[in-house]
């Protein structure tokens, strides 16, 4: 068995890598320099057209797509805990994970990448600002949720959740949100962050947690 | 045991709508008019605060987000076949619904509800523009599937992904893309429609698969 996850520091390539560590199981993670454009090579591009992380390469099968790559570990890993394994809070805990991966992330690419969605610059700016105040809203949704966790997001054990709620926090900070205002997931966020196997995949990627800076 | 669909006509609420008719499982189909804004009702509000289509509900259990509902059916009705039953199939299945879904549907957004990005009228127009161009791509990207399909998207039988497909190429009529120049899609999508289950669910939505109307 071979397992290879390429990543990004600090994008959402994180979830699965927390994971990964967490669950214990050898794999060679393989880092992506995306400010070197290192995503758009020949070579990463055969492997992946969309140029984008994470993948995920189980025995040369390409998995793309975080959703995909967790509920593929997940059924490799069972006992990893990833997800909660059956029943309401497994449900439950799809339904986040999704909410987070198509409304979430992309509302935080307005913030980071609009030149995605339109090549005027003045467009650019307004699409900016707009996303970063409705990027606020989803983190308080958030917020709700880790004043309920009990302790983790999906119960007992941490799970893929809090890794995304991790990322997610975090890139607050690139969107003028100070995570201390947030401060139930601030104090998950840093719980996580402690576990050994998370905190070796935070010295890997060189992550700061709290990146916000406010206006000078 | 009861079954719930909340939909609304031609919106994503057409993946799961059709694959519980293709389960043949008993589910109470419930239609929400979203141009009389039922969807913001505080009755609707009451059981999703978010007032999205679809959600299921599952004796009392409010399940929200199509991975989540589409994952909650094959887990209990697994004869049903919504998504390949394990191995590569399966994680290959899941990562072009997650891309569906995070990627091919929020650019449709942009195009049918610019003003969820902004207020600002004259950046709505260029963010549609720009969205529909994007659109194109991504069907595209579609269409190679579909051009592979043998014959449905998962393979021998009909999955969640072709009813995805389904809406998402009818979008694409809103975008200003006729149906026909995408011929792999096109024809599967008129396979899926043809099968008498899927035929009663577009009955029942009062669908039109292709919409595209040429510029006068």
């Amino acid at each position: 068995m071979s397992l290879q996850l390429f990543f990004a520091p600090g994008a959402c390539s994180f979830v699965p890598h927390a994971m990964l560590e967490l669950a214990g199981v050898p794999f060679e993670p393989m880092m992506v320099k995306l400010h070197k454009g290192e995503q758009r090579s020949p070579e990463y591009l055969a492997m992946n057209p969309r140029g984008q992380v994470p993948v995920l390469v189980d025995d040369g099968e390409v998995i793309t797509q975080i959703v995909a790559i967790l509920l593929h570990l997940d059924a490799k890993f069972p006992q990893a805990g990833i997800l909660p394994a059956s029943g309401v809070a497994r449900t439950r805990a799809l339904s986040t994970l999704a909410w987070m991966n198509n409304t979430v992330h992309p509302t935080f690419t307005h913030v980071f990448m609009p030149q995605k969605f339109t090549d005027d610059e003045g467009a650019q700016k307004i699409i900016r600002a707009f996303a970063a105040n409705s990027y606020k809203g989803l983190l308080g949704e958030i917020e709700a949720m880790a004043a309920k966790a009990s302790p983790w997001l999906c119960g007992e054990a941490p799970c893929a959740l809090d890794a995304y709620a991790l990322t997610l926090l975090r890139w607050g900070g690139y969107a003028g949100i100070d995570p201390t205002t947030l401060p139930a997931t601030w104090t998950l966020v840093q719980r996580f962050a402690a576990l050994p196997a998370v905190a070796r995949v935070i010295e890997r990627e060189r992550l700061q947690l709290n990146v916000y800076q406010p206006a000078a």
